[in-house]
């Protein structure tokens, strides 16, 4: 079984920011089949740097499956000879969608800085868009973690009717300020790239020195402290005995300057700066998700699952512990998991089991 | 009270690396007055960044006192009226002390990259190399957090028999793998910093964006979650609603920029290259450190003071307990306390009263 990347139009968007981009695209794919009462549909929302490629291959001799394969397939968790899934690249991001890299109508120059700002809102009412062109009122099931949990939230509130079952994984009601700040060191090596040029960039001569600096920082906190000890401890690159280098002594510093350096493979710097802004103004704290939710109205059938994993430490438990009372509180059906995982944030790519039998479960 | 700038000289000094330093120089400042017995003296050794100037200050106009001037003074923690108190800036430091930023004498230029690698061993070594050329055989206490906890500990390995009190806070046996990466990515941002060229800058045209970056990511280790929560929140810098800017949005932002850019009037990028390392090398996992005190003589009235901070994560309390096992295993006196604090790493400076009255206590 194989897939295709599809692309969806939107002539005039407006977004928050009060901006308007005309002639947006958004790159999805699906996966499985659509039934007659258009009733099975399952949107999976990704996370800060993934794409819309979430499952099975796009030519049979592919490497690598989709980045959430392990997760989504025939008999997997999310069964596709059960579910219609469908998946797309956030607007903004540089994986088929708009966003700073395309190409401005206006000038048929890239937007680079003159892209407008966008949010977890923004991605969301296109993500409803693309939803609604394909004939489907309501989703069998928002799913997404980290990013992607917050966009279903996202849903939640702005789409609260046409969600039957909300599933919202290692994310939080609000970036919390070490995170922005995590954010902001990865923003600023790119932008302290003399390669960057206020944005500006040839596609050729990218700042990809400080895009894989901000890499490295996202990557430290998406492992835990144990994993680290479990995977790397302190082995020496090649050897026993120390070499007295500055350059990748240990296996860890190896790892991380390969993660940095694969990611300027396939991702564009303007669009890490204004995607993980988005992320940054996500912001239901104290009490604002509760008030908002008040006013709104769910099906009797609305329900939420809730999983945090221990080691996460970027959106720790006591965060995701957050969106569950600010769910309870209006006596919407919630369940809440905490699974035991040493894999930290990562845990939701790699805790197929655990995660997978959950989320089966659920649906 | 005000205190001064000294300099001690090593004709010659063989290093762990196996290289061999030629006139080295260690700044140091003494506080206090050595009794006639020489038994009253106390070595504060520095942690990554810090310098010789431990307290006081060196005009009665100056507008910052010594870094650990809170805890060092007439009737404070370390008291000067009892005791006489010695700081030292590291050997590879930058304050005083023969760095990659010295002449190097054989050249009349900079070391940069030909600075020999550098252990806390000889740091350690360099110290007990003055601590002698004062007369002193014996110290009455050794004290250091973090970074200058290693070299307490380091001490205790390498003259168990010249301290009486060993304290030892907010440290490790060993530099976790997750601390490695930070310290990773910090020297990244400085290699790749296009102003870095292999080391041979310019005093004038250092690598100042890839230095910050640096100082950027230590300093979110520094802090914990709780405490940029309370300090920072969200809040946005100048007004109520979003400004929709990359650059300083939020106040934890600007913040860090802050001490991103304040570090780099003090700092040198090579030294922080040369530091961090040394700092990684430092290893006494997996019972190195038990099996090497088994062969040591420590005088019978030699006690350990060793304290944790419950939120710090860059040394977090299970790593600073593996140090009192470790110690324990020999029946030596250890005194272990957690002090309770939202200040993450940095509590060692802000958490004068606790740690104050435990160090006071232990003396």
């Amino acid at each position: 079984m194989l897939v295709q990347k599809k692309f969806f139009k939107i002539r005039e968007f407006l977004l928050v920011c009060g901006e308007v981009l005309k002639d947006l695209e958004i790159a999805y794919e699906t996966y499985g089949t659509l039934n007659k009462e258009k009733s099975n549909a399952i949107l999976v929302c990704h996370a800060l740097t993934g794409d819309s490629h979430l499952a099975l291959r796009y030519k049979p001799e592919d490497r690598k499956a989709g980045w959430w394969d392990q997760f989504v397939g025939n008999k997997k968790s999310i069964d596709l000879e059960q579910y219609f899934v469908i998946c797309s690249n956030i607007l903004g991001g540089c994986a088929g969608s708009t966003g700073p890299a395309s190409i401005k109508p206006e000038s048929k120059e890239p937007y680079a800085l003159d892209f407008p700002f966008i949010t977890i809102k923004d991605m969301v009412r296109a993500q409803a868009a693309l939803v609604t062109s394909l004939g489907i009122r309501k989703l069998f099931a928002c799913v997404g973690a980290s990013m992607g949990g917050m966009q279903v939230l996202e849903w939640a509130v702005s789409f609260p009717e046409r969600v039957q079952k909300f599933i919202v994984i290692a994310s939080a009601l609000y970036q919390s300020p070490q995170n922005i700040a995590l954010h902001e060191v990865g923003r600023r090596a790119i932008m302290n790239d003399p390669r960057w040029k206020y944005g500006n960039y040839d596609r050729q001569k990218a700042p990809t020195d400080g895009l894989s600096i901000a890499r490295m920082i996202a990557h430290i906190s998406y492992l835990s402290d144990q994993t680290m000890h479990q995977k790397f401890g302190r082995k020496i690159k090649g050897k026993e005995s120390l070499n007295f280098e500055l350059y990748n002594e240990f296996e860890v510093e190896s790892y991380l300057n390969y993660q940095g350096y694969s990611f300027i493979q396939r991702f564009d710097a303007n669009s890490y700066l204004y995607i993980t802004r988005a992320v940054d103004y996500f912001d239901y704290s104290e009490g604002k998700l509760s008030q908002i939710l008040q006013k709104k109205k769910f099906s009797e059938e609305s329900q939420f699952l809730v999983v945090s994993f221990s080691s996460d430490w970027l959106y720790p438990p006591y965060q995701v512990r957050e969106i569950v009372s600010s769910l309870q509180y209006h006596n919407l059906a919630v369940s809440y998991s905490q699974i035991v995982s040493n894999y930290g944030h990562d845990a939701f790519l790699l805790e197929t089991e655990a995660l997978g039998s959950l989320i089966k479960d659920f649906l």
